[in-house]
């Protein structure tokens, strides 16, 4: 499988961003007071409760940022899956550096892996289903690119990334149009070749329309199990069918036993549980 | 009671910076193509669980900088705790500008309003106790102003917002210094008047070295109630002591009922639950 | 049909980036120095040549941000076809705004209309033929969001705006990866269900192959007539066709009624012909 | 002579801005997907047509900033004239940084290519004559640095760079300070003693006056060959002279033999066709 | 005579930032916390010392950016002449805007109009003579063109903003060029037609060498009031002679009783005293 | 004693901006022109006058951005009280870098050293008392940290660095509140526990009424020596005393006799006189 990747020049400027935001106008008076400037220090990034690693190379342009002769040394790389007490990395040097980055460094780290470590769940609940989990736009704000990279990173795909690298026509925009009809012939006069098409249905008679119009995906919002399941009967393959509302590891199984393609949680981006990990002095 | 607030000019930035983010390059290509330009539409921010809410200048800013002329009434304003189903504002005006600013509208807004049901909820829980809630530095890259500020409107008390304005000296600033007393004196003949120092204990006999050092504050690190109860007594009021170490509106009471001057919780800020606020079409 | 637009929040940054590139560090010393601060001065916009406008909203902008107090008319608002000597929007109020704005506005304005006039000539050119011209990612850097607009207004379509919203696999990632259908293979492992995916085929057994992996659409690069033709009849409306190289309106109408879906040409945006427009003084 | 150069201080943060504009919000998805991480490769920037080349220290950039393991070597540096075919440089090691910057680079390299070959080509149509070329504000919005070092590049030179370097006094100006002279005073009485005043004239009468008032050159705009030859013999030396208006590699030589000082061009920079440069794989 | 001004969109970016430089990450927390939301105020920004004004509009734009329904009434604008105690401009509104915004706007107020004081002082100590005051690139980094702006406020002019706008030779130029001739024809082969060239000279010998170069202005630097003399006797007028080296309001009258040109100081931005303006209640 | 640092990602961002500043639009057209690009030279920064040096970084970094292979060597760091004639570094390699970057880097290094020589000198005439030296926030905007960083590098101490790290309650906050113990009781109610209360007065009977409400400090603004003698009498040790009141060399040895904790001083930073630091060729 291909390992996810986000290029350094797009990760960087929010880690720079978030050490200025720490560092405020003085720096780090503690340190720079209290911790001579040739200390030097072993320290270990160490998972405290089991999950996946994401975020790793956050971690490193921090500690990298505040002090460049930092040695980091990644035993368990983005993607792997940690037991609680397992060592994610080293990281040696001089203190002083080390204590500067370590917050910064360990809330990108915690907050990642949160997210990973929720997507690996649930699509470990819902293996043998051929479904997808897929997250959605509700994410931090500044931080999206990062959060849709950790929903790959554990196993999840991305929905749009914005407003813009896909159409959804939602009930509002129906009411608007004046039918699903003219929505989706609206839609389809004005974009390019390589975008999609996804329609919001609410009840089987819309499912059957948007299946007439031809459209990309469906997305079956808050529907019933029934409901779910005679959707995917009614659309036999002909395109993709994405389930929402309230997805989590405990009601994942269910929704993906009906069959449909596609599960997305907003729960995976808006309320994360930052995984444990912490930076161990040795 | 003072309500807290933060200028606009602090806010629009990342408002602003989340609606780019949302935008990409091609802007919103749904309700660009799907909505005519003149529809017109009156929707409102409703409560979908019962919380305090927080962030209604965020959602407010965001509407306005896609649509200047959206007219948005605010009935519930921040601080407020609202119940399911209640109406906390209403926006009318043309139906594109809803549209596409609604996601990032409603992103800071569950955010910061998971955070202050969350600040709230330990307040709560501790009432009766003089002991305050504070958070941390466990926040979202780029949005620590947006989470303390957050924190506040729930009834909290913001620590420090960065390395710069206070001196926490942690054991390994106490390991690299040569001692606890080494490292006081160190960072007093550093700091200007108004920096306090705070010192992180972790045990009852580096407590009575503190109080012999007169710093301002202790953190008692993840100590059982019984050595906080001590502790407390130890203390006798003549510095301020701070409890950490998983404080959750189940674990405070207990905690609080030590006497402790204050629970520190990076879970308020790390591991948001967002409030769930939907926008209704009326 | 739907009118184009680029919300202001995103045309905003890159006129005042403009403005301030052109006023340096001392502004228009010209204009301070010589025109009395009172002097009042009304001016038209008047295209020398015809063409189709595109960039208003810039030049707008432009104005308003130097002096927001000018009185701005738009007459002819961009997708229109405009004549020599037509005034496509007059701009009152104080001369000097109006001449330390000018040269920025029509900057913006003369290349986007270059663009949508240049679109235009070749829509034109294939009327009456199913198929569309679309843009590539051969622009200007930093203006690509504008760009692309204006090939929207001129009647054409947008192929990708970016690396991330569309899987465009070429010759050199069907050789790193081993082969067409292992390069496919691996994309649709990795990316969500509304990305779509268009393989760049050179032959008419690629193309054999691109129909069995069942892709979104093929890039037939650089093919003769015969060869589009040859690939339209194999298709038969299975996937969706492009053809590109050295796209013109001399060209494209021959490429065109070998029925292809589209004829993508960077000529449009790297190679751009600015539309003479003016500032009359009145 | 001295060959054009520009810190990469300023060039660096174009390259940047442009790449994170092309890389969007999820990178390059199809090389992510489809290329190993450790595939390699050797490949070529090559001349498809004949020109002069600028902008290799962009397309470096842009190729280090995604990989900076890449080793570039460059046989051709800007300003070399080179032949259709002709290998400009080269580009070896991980395909997917190759790839992932290719379309950046070629961007800026093909565009400030097409700007130094269209000076080159005026410059050399003029060659004999003592007229210099020389470009105008007549820029694409944010690239005005790079687009005038191009000019320099191709054997051009730079009039203004924006409205504080220079004063350059046109008729709407001495309309609004009521004639040349009074315009000319108020020039002189705020300007510091390194800028020069230039002076647009419309008739050989207005020149006379101009000569009066002593600036340092003259704008004829538009002027006819006679008019612009009976220009030049009046003004018998004692300052520059400028013809504008639609100067092209064919209609130079004919204004350049009137022996006016200066050829200014928009179309240099405006109106630029871009040189055709490819990456090629061996 | 032309009153200096700086266009609104230049001023903002920078007054913005001190004002975030200011708030933090918490804001004013002294005025939210203890003035009523709804106090409301009348102030004045009182000169306590005598000396120019300059730098309202920085003010203006302080107070508004964090109030925008404040009264600005401007009753001394930029380059009055004020005696102590002179009322400059009244601020009334909200109690809280104007004491979030006291201090930047006076830091900008103060420093500016201590500028301007300066330059006046210089400028009146050498009335009389035909010599003119200017600055130098000796400025505080980000604020040149705010800066050089106040110079132009107490009557002094600008030279050079940067290294780009004006050519100038010094001696370490001269040195690695292989002497005064060469420098100056390698100058002039590089750059555009309204680009003066400033030699800087030495002795006596330099500026006959200078004098047959025709360069526009020669820099004396440092030389003796004798020297200068003779300096200004042997240029004739044919060049701008500008004398540099501890020009002060107490030194600047013999210099320019020489018959210099231009006295340069870069005194004038390097070391400024700020001028003592106070925000006085009402 | 701990030698004060600030950490280059703070730093850097600021010399970037200064160099940009000064390279506008062309470059250094006249190095670039006149030196040849492969000129080497061996230079030393040298202190012209007596004075404490600080901004070495920044000038490092200044150098270092322009050209990075630029060999620089420290011989008296940040701290080091210099006589004039003094080496302070050196720095050798390509002739352009050295002269491109040589304005800036003096810029920054000569304001700061300013600075420091100023704090130095005050905390030279009060040595032998208990008294220390503040800054305030009477700073050049956008360049508040370094400054401060300076005054510490003199030997002062540094008091709030905006208007969010500390309360400072003044005359109008108090008028506002309706009375010192009101404001002083809504400060306590609002701000966290590392946040530090001090309060200005005026009189003797404000202390008075100050030391019953045990704020952290007061501030005794423009108060005669007797008054300040009476003040730190009653006082006794209780709470921090703060004069202030035009602070300079001359006047701080009788104010610091008084027995006040802190002497706060504007003019450290807002009426600034460079030292004078050349760059000597060698």
């Amino acid at each position: 499988m291909t390992v996810p990747s986000l290029p350094t020049i797009m990760v960087e400027p929010l880690v720079r961003a978030a050490l200025l935001e720490d560092l405020g106008r003085a720096g780090d008076i503690t340190t720079d007071a209290v911790v001579p400037s040739d200390a030097r220090a072993t320290t270990a990034l160490v998972a405290r409760k089991a999950g996946v690693v994401a975020g790793l190379d956050c971690a490193a342009i921090a500690f990298r940022l505040i002090e460049p002769a930092l040695k980091i040394e990644i035993l368990r790389p983005d993607g792997s899956a940690v037991t609680a007490g397992e060592t994610i990395a080293t990281i040696a040097g001089l203190t002083r550096g080390i204590l500067s980055a370590e917050r910064v460094a360990l809330n990108f780290l915690c907050h990642l892996s949160g997210i990973a470590s929720a997507a690996a769940a649930i699509v470990q609940s819902i293996k043998g289903h051929r479904t997808r989990l897929v997250c959605t736009r509700k994410t931090m704000p500044g931080l999206r690119a990062l959060q849709k990279y950790a929903v790959r990173v554990g196993g999840g795909f991305n929905h749009r990334f914005g407003l813009d690298d896909g159409v959804l026509i939602k009930d509002n925009h129906v009411a608007a149009a004046g039918g699903l009809a003219a929505a989706v012939a609206r839609a389809r006069a004005a974009i390019g070749h390589l975008v999609k098409i996804e329609l919001e249905v609410d009840t089987l008679q819309q499912l059957e329309e948007a299946l007439l119009l031809k459209v990309d995906a469906v997305l079956l919002d808050n529907m019933s199990l029934d409901d779910l399941r005679r959707a995917v009967a009614l659309v036999g393959g002909r395109l993709v069918t994405e389930a929402s509302g309230r997805i989590t590891p405990e009601t994942a199984p269910a929704v993906a036993a009906t069959g449909v393609d596609l599960l997305s949680s907003g729960w995976l981006t808006h309320s994360v549980t930052a995984l444990d990990i912490g930076l161990d002095w040795r």
